[in-house]
């Protein structure tokens, strides 16, 4: 079987949404027999795909497997830029050094990586991240804004809201910010968010920004020791959530968002991101390299910089840290 | 001809800095007869080195091409990690991409890339560098410093201490650095550094450092319509200058100043840098992406950030740009 035509009727059949596709119109436009369209057909049931055989109108595409291939991503895509380029495995160890290849090889604005399972995936501070396979969202996003390296961190907290603002899209649920990176349900982790930089002094060259979500993860899913402090979009919600359509939702949000940032900058963000924070307002300890600092969390500047006020009175920027929230 | 053999008897004619090897002790480590010994010093000659027989004592190297390969750099070698690893280049379109890429894979603090010729060699904000074939220095440096990614910029200043040194060193010729990136003789750019970065918010993984010099070439070796703006050390002092001796020196230096750095701090190399400075006091006009800022450079802060006072009495903190010195 020639897996480019298969992916071709694949194609055909998400985009009819519904609708019949014809075996005969396949079989002319692939140069093809009937018969070897519907050793095709066949090939993608076995796959998971459920396929109705409609007489004289077609194959009806009535259910597909929660997969990520591009296909799939495609007929939910709503964004322009965002995903119109899409890397996808299988499994790899991590989808961040696949894309800092990509992104050094020229890939356009918007492209993204994403695999079913990662087997050597990554969190801030080389920290590791569970990455099941199938469950969840192990996604890179390739970001080329005509920025300065300084503005950088900003692009976390733009990640941040567009994901949010995304599993409430899908899954009505109202996930909190903690700052830096993570998003947090009932106090519980279920999205992480890793920006890396390409870049010389004078702008960014590109953007990684790694995003890894818990979707459709049961607790057992889970290594014993984060069991307490991860969580997943369908273990709150009940419901299992196709993967494909929440990233594509994502990836709506995050091209409006990167958007806005460079027309009107990171005000109207910081206002978004204000607005979903539970970081803001507490008394936190933050730990950087090293460094430690406990205070009162202020707020963000507009360089997305969180200001920690110590108990001396004085005000600290800090740019990047683990943040323990303390009431 | 095995080139690895030829590689290796050339590693010990250079690091015998002139005392006799013996062909027969040659012969008998490589296991092979004398005349095939004989037959690599003769291509060894082809390629411009000059070597001696003695009769019962062996050979003499008494002179070498004006080349970078590795082992001659390796005969200068000071410093203890910088230049360990060599990856050497006939050409290349710009040494910048392959030090990304060996960065990526794991290449170790101080490895560097060099080449005798670069076909796109690019300055800052992508401007085209010339790089004439065997006239000058075109490298990357790779240093994984461990600090911030606010930190970088400051590699950019520390780099031009260090090659403004090594100039000193060798050529006996005094540059003066212009903020940030050119080193000047007599008001013409005879280096530039370009620094890059591999980083996410709380690290950065690579520094990238591009460092360009140009060392033997006469006026009618740069084009046309650079030959005002542009010098090189052999214009200035009339010698030519031995290429590897002078890489060897700013890796000297570069690995003296980066642990400087890391133990120290920005400021020993702050007061450094502004004892060989051209910029500050001057009236400055910086020109950034979407910007200009005319002023009074009052002095360089302790990240490295240009302080210009513009004439409404404000202070504006400039992390790269373009300098006219207008006074």
């Amino acid at each position: 079987m020639n897996p480019t035509v298969k992916y071709e009727i694949k194609k055909r059949l998400l985009s009819a949404k519904g609708q019949p596709v014809s075996g005969q119109q396949l079989a002319d436009e692939f140069g093809l027999s009937r018969t070897a369209i519907w050793k095709h057909i066949k090939e993608l049931e076995e796959e998971g795909f459920v396929i109705n055989s409609i007489k004289k109108k077609g194959y009806v595409l009535t259910s597909s497997p929660d997969s990520l291939q591009a296909a799939k991503i495609n007929q939910y895509l709503t964004s322009k830029r965002f995903g119109q380029s899409i890397h996808y495995e299988e499994t790899c160890p991590s989808t961040q050094p696949i894309a800092h290849r990509l992104a050094q090889s020229g890939a356009p604005d918007g492209s993204i990586v994403v695999c079913e399972e990662q087997t050597a995936g990554k969190g801030r501070l080389a920290r590791a991240w569970t990455s099941t396979q199938g469950k969840g969202i192990w996604m890179s996003v390739i970001i080329r804004p005509e920025i300065p390296p300084t503005k950088a961190p900003q692009f976390t907290l733009v990640a941040a809201v567009a994901v949010t603002r995304a599993i409430e899209d899908i899954a009505g649920i109202r996930a909190e910010i903690k700052w830096p990176n993570d998003l947090l349900i009932n106090g519980k982790k279920c999205t992480g968010i890793l920006t890396e930089l390409q870049a010389d002094m004078d702008r960014v060259h590109a953007i990684i920004l790694g995003i890894g979500v818990n979707v459709n993860q049961l607790e057992t899913d889970f290594p014993e020791e984060i069991q307490s402090i991860a969580t997943s979009i369908q273990m709150v919600s009940g419901q299992p959530v196709d993967r494909a359509q929440l990233i594509a939702r994502i990836l709506h949000h995050l091209e409006i968002y990167t958007d806005l940032y460079i027309t009107h900058g990171f005000e109207p963000l910081k206002i978004l991101w204000e607005s979903y924070s539970c970081t803001l307002g507490k008394r936190i300890k933050a730990s950087m390299i090293n460094q430690q600092i406990e205070g009162l969390a202020l707020g963000i500047t507009n360089d997305g910089v969180l200001q920690v006020k110590t108990d001396d009175g004085q005000i600290h920027g800090i740019y990047s840290a683990d943040i323990e929230i303390q009431n």
